[in-house]
């Protein structure tokens, strides 16, 4: 299927490369204000742990009070202690912007699934369609929750908390699947709205 | 139209009262732990300004350090300086919840429309159709914009993001009104999916 | 929230005032023909018990025929004898202009409820999500059906008429509960697509 | 392609045919009462000018004065003088009819577009998608209305309304174009809701 | 309800013939290049046996190739043995057509069903409503599934084939209902995009 | 983000392998029957070009003279020489497929974008959204198309059509994204509703 010569083809046109983008990491023209100590500490350490600072925390970046909310925020949801693991908080994550066709997230959580289940599987069945995906009961109730959440909101009724329920979710945890699928229902638009563009790292980690 | 003797109608079925509800922000048995000083503090701040606690901060004071990080989060978006006006946040807070149906956030925010914009039909309209509102040009670039990151935010693209521009948005301000209908597209479906209950307070206010 | 001083926002800019708005029951520039006997009287009689003409009607006036075949087919619906009782009718009234997001039937129709139920809530709370709202077994899954009879009609079958044989309805009464959602279907429709706008007197009503 | 072997097939089952149905109008089990004099008399004008009693006159024959007022309603929207011709009309009640896939009305409507026009061709292809027809700017632009009034009206527009009066309509005409297209957003609703059938009749109409 | 003279009626605009319409089997130009004998003999052997060659055979005729392979894969799926007969290969033809509203498909595969069947009303009623169908549980069981494959693929799993399995199908079958469904998924969408017209004949077969 | 203990984790439940999945290709029961010996040749010669039997053929090998008209039919389309390099083909199919959430064909063809551009980027940001993708005129218009053949094909035009001939394309090429489009259409239904697992070598393939 693959052929060298291809890459110069007898007809049609080659296409752009995807890494020789733009040096943003959103389609917008943000300021970029001297960052307080804190924030500034924040960052390095990000580099330090994963190698780079994900684009979404760049463009927070335009507004020192913001970026820190948001890693705030965002740290209480999906690194402190819960009743989800880490790698089912992700697994809602890559569900949630599946649903979303958000690039910047399906790219920065596909790669965390890869790297949180060590199953590089996983995370691209998951990045396409949970249903596709060998899943136990407790992980098939939370995705298909968490895709409801992300479709039909409006709908949700007594009766799709109780199956959580059944699958062994305390109500709390409860919270917790609706918290991260709802977290993303914002972030995939926000990253969409605003253009956000992926760090490269993403594309290779866990493979 | 309105007959008293219709309250006990011949036929059908007297509706319940929606006052006789629940005791529980949420549809959710969760936990209330003690609070920390600062975050009873601001509970208590809440009371004193507005006159009661929203449910969504009691139903998030289930987890201190989670109450505390959404309020910092939510007050950034919300009440900071911005080149958009707090109204023109609630306005986009309203379009978005009516398109996803929630009656939390329609509560709320509807009634903060109401209040800040001193005119309760302009809330009113905005909690069904904003189309059906009187708005300058501004205000509707703004609101078509937030209804396609709260309905279609995948096929957001250089063009929707210009046509704010053309309106007089800066990029900071373009990074607001994504901010804005993405973190109520999140506030939506926590609300819905976890069956929470605006505060009774809401429905009068502003009118 | 509030504060007086936001009406003059720093940044942003003010809303229109909606109640500065046109001086036509619809966005077309529709005739004034003198009305028949019958129908200027029927006006009056709206004049007389409600206060007003809705502006429904001042739009079918421009056609006395019409009018009169509207008010007759209309009041036929909504005010003869039933096994559904006037305050349900206009339950689900608002449950499927709520659906097809129309300004005018929400509004119109949200004052009824609010006006015969004495119960402002549950107008409020119609008007945005049905599902948020205390309901009997037989009021759910009449509204269950009136939604299905908005969004998916063509999908429905003997299972959606024996839900609601099983929750208490007569086969007339189905007939009367499609009626009516159906009846919404084209109410909302003609209101929106010919920029119906309510009456201001609806906003108040029953508040 | 047909051998009339195959109605015996080797594989598979037969289906039922569609003319062994029920003797209802509708799915629903409506009473028969005694008709006024007027009605009777309109039926009988029925049964003389096309044959038959359209099933959802019987239909709504289960209330005398329904029926009534629902004739009335009909015939003043689809029978009297309009800038619409009554084949025009026709063509928009297919044309939402087929978008709301409701099996009564397009086929009584389609007929009467095969029997107006006198080209079986025009019904068969607007009971499809509109868009395979060929259609003069005028018929192009009011059915692309009549079609969003059907599925989206929440969205129209004043622009939607331009495009009809660029296309030659009137502000009333457009009123009638949006008003049949709203009445058939009921109709189609109410027959797919109690599983109305059409008369056998229509289907050899105009063929 | 038909009146002659109003085919030069006093308002609107008579509506194009249909059947003055194109020369060409799509709206693309495409060549016409020579066809090799097996083809030329296929398209003979059409013409003698349903007395016209289908409009896609001769917009595929463009390239014989991929003539020559549509063929076979056709009439592999649609003519070869099967546990499913021809008529329920056609009925799903149908069906799927239908959600798609794709008019050359609907026209051919209806007059099929006609044909096949020698019933005209189900051919009518499967084009516009399959749910409005007298139908065995076998058949109510297969259209369903192949309206799923049409609106909702990804989410289909293992409960929807064990309903077909439930229904009697084997699971060889279960592949052709698949196959099928998905052919005209393919189909409907090659004809709607290149503007393909259904031949003058399909109109009449079988009525 | 990732820490190893993680895949231990202190709450929730480990996720299933996915390589401890069904050694079928499918969900379904299919028959083994022995190859023609063209079959088996065909299914040799992937074996020795790619490594592997793709498993949509193995799927088809159930039904040998199906298989051989499905390989035909796809090569004619993929490979053949068209206006489209075998390159753009494969991006087209690799945006349906997104559209579709089908797995089996993102993966497949996700490997084969990455196979021939060399680009593993552009791979995967074809397979959550191509208007994230930095693309020509030319490939956005034909991506925008193959879109609308997926999502909406009723609805397609001259206007669609004249957009493709304004961005180069012939009105031959018009029917081949037309057609490569439409196939995935078909391919990922099939897939989806036959339940097909992708091969694990499509994983790693050009990363």
């Amino acid at each position: 299927m693959k052929e060298s010569r291809e890459r110069r083809p007898e007809s049609g046109e080659v296409p752009l490369r995807q890494d020789e983008g733009s040096d943003r990491p959103t389609a917008l023209d943000l300021p970029s204000p001297p960052l307080s100590p804190e924030m500034a500490a924040y960052l390095d350490k990000c580099r330090e742990k994963i190698g780079f600072v994900p684009n979404v925390l760049s463009a927070y970046a335009h507004d020192d009070a913001k970026l820190s909310a948001f890693a705030a925020f965002y740290n209480g949801l999906m690194l402190a202690p819960s009743g989800l693991s880490k790698l089912e908080r992700e697994m809602i994550a890559v569900v949630v912007s599946a649903a979303n066709h958000c690039f910047y997230c399906v790219s920065a959580h596909g790669a965390a699934v890869r790297a949180l289940s060590g199953d590089p599987v996983l995370g691209d069945t998951l990045a396409v369609n949970w249903r596709a995906a060998h899943l136990s009961p407790r992980h098939a109730a939370m995705l298909a929750f968490a895709e409801k959440v992300a479709y039909g909101s409006f709908a949700i009724g007594e009766p799709d908390r109780e199956a959580l329920r059944l699958a062994g979710f305390s109500d709390v945890d409860i919270w917790d699947v609706a918290a991260v699928a709802s977290f993303f229902a914002m972030s995939n638009r926000l990253a969409s709205a605003t253009g956000m563009r992926p760090n490269g790292e993403y594309f290779g980690m866990g493979r």
